[in-house]
């Protein structure tokens, strides 16, 4: 029997496990920030008209430069941001993973540094693992804020060549203010990534609007799989000057995408606004659901996502099992303190609230 | 105007190109290996019915391990081989270039080294450097064969990490025997990926029936976008111990794989007995291709992939535009004095034909 120990694997890899919320056969699944609400009939009609039209032509490779779907993807993000985007601003891959992966290829690497603001998305530093850049992590302020004078301390102190900022932030759901993104951007050496997943559930302006002003700095990655009801598609993207295009497509796998892959999302793009009226029902869930959890004595960040921070636990992840034993899967991010549920469909979450009243009660 | 070079690049990518083969609009296209004959109905029709079972969860995230459709490839691989093989076996990704790139970030990386026999796929060279890993170039011996004393000398001498094999190689076609991957097994102090891409194109036996025998060493890539007529569906896999499953699960990217893609895959492999007498057609022609071309006076290498590598020419990227003048697209692999073309259906390699037998007059 051969072991895992055995294979020359790289020094850093050993003893390391592999990345993944647990995926458990649960009633209530609140645990990875996926819109609840099923695609609807239009997305799938279309999606299997041009499957039709495409299936005898699946012995060929997919569009290499995914043509189309960037081209749809810069027209819905002009909608969805005011800002005028081309096809040429925009690169997409297999989920945000993989687009944050080639930028980290192409400007990070070997010798060179990412900076991020913890708690964060935890796949920020394994990114930066997976390609040799070094990571570092400075604590968020006051709520889980970023702190604008200590963010600006650090980047002065580290010169890291790739800034994150995640807005609104995973797994604490609050939003930094385009100010401080800017000062961030005149600030850092390098380049900035700002990670919009969850952008489409909040009202605040989106970093986007930077782009044209930080033409040489500014990546603003976005992902299909939060608000868009496709977490099952895998499409992230990013907005940003064209020569970043440019830049990735010297990394990227060639055809990475699909041809499947490509056309449900082209699909999904098309009935856009039909899908985004399901964030404004899970954003009003959110208010409802924050209120509650607050009237239950738990102290929660202000959200701006489609999932809540709540706390404070002695013992986060013993309580993570209770909501659990309730047959309710939520998620331990592994910071101290708080656990993180995603906002689901009003049944979802009025299950999660009578399991959150009842484990109160037994914590008080 | 933002230029790439303004941005903070990689050394190591600046002044570097895109990878690709010209996607061009032309009557015949013999240049990427694909199989010529679209997906069969029965293909279509059970990824239609399977799609319309899963697409109210296209909101949820994919299968993570990818279950059943390793499950499927390990089935296809046990029959196809004779080697019994489990899905903890078999590890899947988007294309074979996704399942080396993570074979690299476990086994190579900076510091180490990745040895090839060339000229061979391009992408390895290029999966190597995307991972920070050196690349050693080995030149192939007398008709573009490895020269088994050449390897084992080349890797006693460099202790490579990783040995990539690739059999039938391609761009050349030619198969390196069982005895000659064994004894590069036993030289060679890491690991030895053999990349079966073409496999099913040849009669020879697969590198799979020596992965019991060296567990430690052997990882056997293949694809589903040549033999299978499924270049748009993007799935290339291996089979190896399981633990070299375990390693590659400590840098994937979660969720790499889309539900479509996944589901593509299981239907064609479903249906892979009807899928892969195509592949009888396509060696049957290779062999009728063959025999023209050296009746044209061409030198050809001896062939088990659905391409043909022949030649030789002064200038080999003139040829090549020779033929496309005619409307018929081959590849220039940039080998000096040779040209690839891949096995079309009939009617293309007529066409293929017609063409080479006219440049072979011209250039007399």
């Amino acid at each position: 029997m051969t072991n895992l120990n055995d294979l020359p694997l790289r020094d850093e890899l050993r003893g390391q496990e592999a990345y993944g919320a647990p995926q458990l056969a649960v009633s209530v699944r609140l645990n990875t920030n996926e819109n609840p609400y099923p695609p609807s009939a239009q997305i799938l009609d279309e999606f299997f008209e041009r499957m039709k039209q495409a299936g005898p032509e699946l012995n060929r490779y997919p569009d290499r430069d995914c043509v189309e779907l960037r081209t749809e993807l810069a027209a819905y993000l002009t909608r969805q941001t005011g800002v005028q985007l081309e096809k040429d601003n925009v690169w997409a891959a297999n989920g945000s993973n993989e687009v944050l992966q080639q930028l980290l290829q192409a400007f990070g690497g070997p010798g060179r540094k990412a900076m991020g603001f913890t708690p964060s998305y935890s796949m920020h530093p394994l990114l930066a693992a997976g390609t040799q850049t070094e990571f570092i992590s400075i604590p968020r302020g006051a709520d889980f804020r970023i702190d604008r004078t200590e963010a600006l301390a650090a980047i002065a102190q580290h010169s890291p060549d790739i800034v994150f900022i995640t807005t609104p932030n995973n797994p604490t759901g609050d939003v930094t203010s385009l100010e401080i993104i800017e000062d961030v951007l005149k600030a850092a050496p390098g380049i900035v990534i700002v990670d919009e997943a969850y952008a489409e559930f909040s009202a605040s302006p989106s970093a986007t609007t930077l782009i044209a002003r930080y033409p040489e700095k500014l990546v603003v990655s976005r992902t299909m799989s939060k608000a868009f009801d496709f977490a099952g598609g895998r499409v992230g993207y990013f907005a940003a000057d064209p020569a970043f295009v440019e830049a990735v497509m010297l990394v990227r796998l060639p055809y990475h995408l699909s041809t499947p892959t490509q056309i449900a999302a082209v699909a999904a793009l098309h009935h856009s606004e039909q899908t985004l009226r399901t964030v404004d029902k899970l954003s009003a869930e959110r208010e409802r659901v924050a209120v509650r959890l607050r009237e239950f004595g738990f102290h929660l960040v202000d959200s701006e996502a489609n999932f809540l921070f709540f706390g404070q636990f002695a013992d986060s992840h013993a309580v993570w099992q209770r909501f659990l034993d309730r047959d309710v899967l939520i998620r331990d991010v592994g910071a101290t303190g708080y656990l993180r549920v995603t906002i689901g469909v009003p049944e979802e979450n009025d299950a999660f609230l009578d399991a959150a009243e009842e484990i109160a009660k037994e914590l008080a």
